[in-house]
């Protein structure tokens, strides 16, 4: 059994995590941290996980962590994170950063979307824990920065085709809808259930979110060349799931066949990648608290564009789920261990 | 007082038109039919109308509609409408058509995107029903053809900057939500509560929505040109309300203040399009239950797009309220009586 | 047009005194006032307004206010409440205070179930604001306390039945549900959309919640002597609407259409309490946005019961609605004014 | 690995059964019937479950069922179950039948409520499929009949109450809210997503819900006499999720840390029974997915009712889930086998 922490346990990834851990036959969730609600119950937090776990949520000095595990999440805000994780690995600590912090590979693109970087020393060193993309890297890494939810969504998407030059980089348009989840547990006026219920509206318009250059710096990676696109998040009322309309052109005349083939010979492996049949979509609601992301996709032959359509369970494949996967893969266990439930519906 | 029927008034778009008219001070409400309903009080139907109306479904011919109203709200299917409307404008009626069928000016796309038209010379005739680009022309209609609810959304959104030529048409791309009144009334798994509450997708999606030709006639009446777009709709657990995002590249420099200076001065005038200030976008929930539009906008500079964000409740602004609107123009009445209530909120 | 004021115009109540004075005829809303927005443009705080009032939110001083208007909505919480409120009488201002505090008639029952009172001698001169029961008083009130969302409904509910001895007092129990913005827009996890949404919970079980003693003291007004219920709240994943369930006793066999014709006796004035035909029920979603009361009910034979069921606009008929409906009747203009308007649907 | 089989696999109950068994590990599932999805793909009619089951609807005939599996799961509606469930009994098979017919021990009571018995001998053997009441029968029976979803949630929270005499019978009032999974996933106007959200309403209202018997038999065993309530049952915009809220007067004055006792003592063995701690009150939200029933309580002094509350999600403790919990004590697998996930929150 292996020792296992989740530092910043209080929001939603938090929760979820605990939800999958608690079920997880090789592992033994050791703490769970929390400034705010030290000394209370995790299960007083969040009462679905009464009888599932006994934790306390407790706060603890790096020092005092490292006693407690061998392997830890690091679900707190970026900027902290950066500050913290490099303790963990000096302490031979292996660490899935589910924060952006280490995502980024070049500092400045990082410092430019977020703030000055404390510990630039270790991106080099950390693995972008997408596993369809990045598998025997993440095998041996002692970090792991765990992909960003709306990124996990697109880049599973857009990736194949990419590669295979079969849309123009330059015409890729990402509008994206997320669960709000996705804008986590702090008390706020916006994300009141007054305020979200039975509306739906768009955030961080014209190119501002700071998923964008993460999104480039994957899809650049697949297509060997810069990768500009437009990228739009918008809020459903909803508690989970991301769904992600791609739209590109298309670099030549290229059959539904062709594609749909592409997309399986790239995921024919991989347990938590879906392609679905012919004039199939994804709806969030039947990814809903599992690790898959389904994808379907159409041809637009009147404007020679595809339309690429992409779902994930924004904290399950885009947060916890995906940890837990990387968590697998870092300790050599099965890559699905505990994440073999089928999604819920309804 | 204006003697007005509901024909088809026991969906989404009936009922809704009922709650406006019933409260109109200038007509009144003298038919509404059903055939399914036929009988049954329209208030048993839908008791949000109890003690707001007295009406009895009824299934009535042509010839005692006649008798019943000068101007009809046809809410009926396409198909069926095209064999009704031309015997009410043949006895000397006004009809504002809520289907499909007077909508398409030119009668080969029309059957290419739905069937066999059986009335095409009343095509000619008739007005599309935005009154922010026909007005002149409602007024003097006897026939007006209620626009689609995408299209409203995004012929207003878009209509202005391909007037001035400052964006791209061949590089529109229309993403669009809806709330599930658009989907009807009728018992269908499909739209039951479970298979779309908490959940999101795609539907129509490869340029197969039959909106498709109506914006893109519009658009190209805009601009002077053939516009060929990508539109792909989408579903919202929501009940009232589209969004569309509309993403094109910017044929030259230019700044916001500009663009939202011509979005201002095009709309000056109108009552119900409210073009919003800089960095604010709109929300479904801040239109739901008025006759509003409301636009906004933001400049992605790093891919040259222009990202032009609409919303309106679909069954107000994108039919009944539109309606009433068209009807207030047809026959003198100020253009926003019985549509001067402010969105609810929440 | 007679002037009037919000006070505290940054919560639910104050957006929907808003909405509903901005299309009153005979009123002028000339300040609302919010300490945390001041400066702000009330649209600005609630989009759904834009363009239809320009008012700034402000933080103004008794003397300010009274310079504005010769009515007050006094939205502000209980407490603040009974301090504020005496200073607008004193200036010769009409008031129809939200809050609970000039509801309790007993000042030793306030104080027990919220806190010392400050100004109790204006406690005896307030009108408890349910126009269905205390029309007459209210025409002539200068202080009218607007009643509870909850007590609303069960009090249009119950006491036709307690005035006739129709019900054991003894046994009544009230299940009621109630929509999120019963609880106030102020920053809380607990009513954060992810933990309202997809979910059902009671809450002040035992008898605690501070709408008990109000609800028991109409009733006892209805009944003549002491009575006291069961009460149990519980929130709804809805944004407006309560449904309150009610259990009682029958004293002697009665027929269901004796019961009937007794609500439709009491109520056959009413603009505004819709009684329900026999195996009707009352819906939130039917009175959505209106000023109506539904009221349905059923006889259990097997339990010698009566269930009564009743469902309001909390925010409505609950809050603002009444409050203006109040108004109405304080300045003599027709009671329905401004309220005209059908429940939305759906 | 036992055979095992789903009759009636393309409601809610059967897409849930489909989720909780293809990931049992001493099970599989063989079959799948559907008349009206024969020769689809179950994971076409429920995309969820894409990936993990390969199975086709079929429509098979008892004999050709008996060939597949040695246990069956009947989720076919009442009335269809009572002609096919004594077939596989004389089979040999083993039958978890989660319709209504099995479920009332005295045949004039079902015919009252339902309609004409045609396998009344069968009655006799089938055990009342409530773990936590029937165990040590459901062990030893091959006929189990699952219990209704409303009666789950009630029994478990009065049983225990009534076996120690602390509340009278007579006074028994229950008001239950259940998720829209419930009405099941026929097409039908009443369960539309656009009828159902952001609303709420009662149904059966008097005394007359089918599950009404099925909760005062359970209620009268544990009991010793004849108990006779009042039941409402209610329709939530969920779709997941019972919570019931039962009162009753207290015989005598007993302390809440007894009764707190009580039910710890009588539930402490079981796995799937949560009593939860003072002032903590169930939410369906926090049950969501999972096996759990969650039960608090308050005592209401000043009336000297008790109130309980239960709350379960419906298609899983109340249907499904239990189904599974059944079926493991019927075949000597560990009770929460493939039952052992928390609760999916948010």
């Amino acid at each position: 059994m292996l020792n296992v922490a989740i530092i910043g346990a209080s929001g939603y990834t938090g929760v979820e995590l605990a939800r999958i851990l608690c079920n997880h036959p090789q592992v033994c969730l050791t703490a769970a941290t929390s400034r705010q609600y030290a000394g209370k119950a995790l299960s007083e937090v969040f009462p679905n996980l009464r009888g599932k776990t006994d934790l306390i949520c407790e706060n603890l000095s790096v020092s005092e962590l490292c006693e407690r595990a061998d392997l830890f999440f690091a679900a707190v805000p970026h900027k902290t994170a950066m500050d913290l994780v490099p303790q963990l690995l000096q302490a031979g600590k292996k660490v899935v950063d589910l924060s952006a912090d280490f995502r980024l590979r070049d500092v400045s693109v990082y410092e430019e979307w977020y703030q000055k970087h404390s510990s630039p020393e270790f991106i080099k060193e950390a693995v972008y824990g997408l596993p369809e993309r990045y598998r025997s890297q993440i095998r041996n890494a002692r970090l792991v920065a765990n992909p960003g939810c709306y990124p996990t969504s697109v880049v599973l998407a857009l990736a194949p085709l990419l590669e295979e030059g079969i849309i123009d980089p330059a015409t890729i348009i990402v509008d994206s809808k997320s669960g709000t989840t996705g804008a986590g547990r702090s008390a706020a006026v916006g994300t009141l259930f007054c305020e979200v219920h039975d509306g739906f509206k768009a955030y961080k318009v014209g190119g501002v979110h700071r998923h964008l250059p993460e999104i480039e710096q994957e899809l650049t990676a697949a297509c060997g060349n810069g990768v500009t696109i437009s990228f739009t998040p918008h809020l459903l009322p909803i508690s989970r799931g991301i769904l992600s309309t791609s739209y590109a052109s298309l670099t030549s005349a290229i059959s539904s066949e062709k594609i749909r083939q592409l997309y399986l010979d790239k995921y024919q492996n991989e347990g938590f990648v879906r392609v679905l049949p012919d004039n199939c979509f994804p709806a969030t609601q039947h990814v809903r608290g599992s690790n898959f992301c389904d994808i379907g996709f159409a041809i637009d032959k009147r404007s020679n564009r595809i339309i690429v359509i992409s779902a994930i369970d924004n904290i399950v494949k885009g947060a916890a789920g995906q940890a837990v996967q990387n968590m697998n893969l870092m300790c050599g266990f099965t890559e699905d261990t505990g994440l073999e439930g089928a999604p819920f519906f309804p």
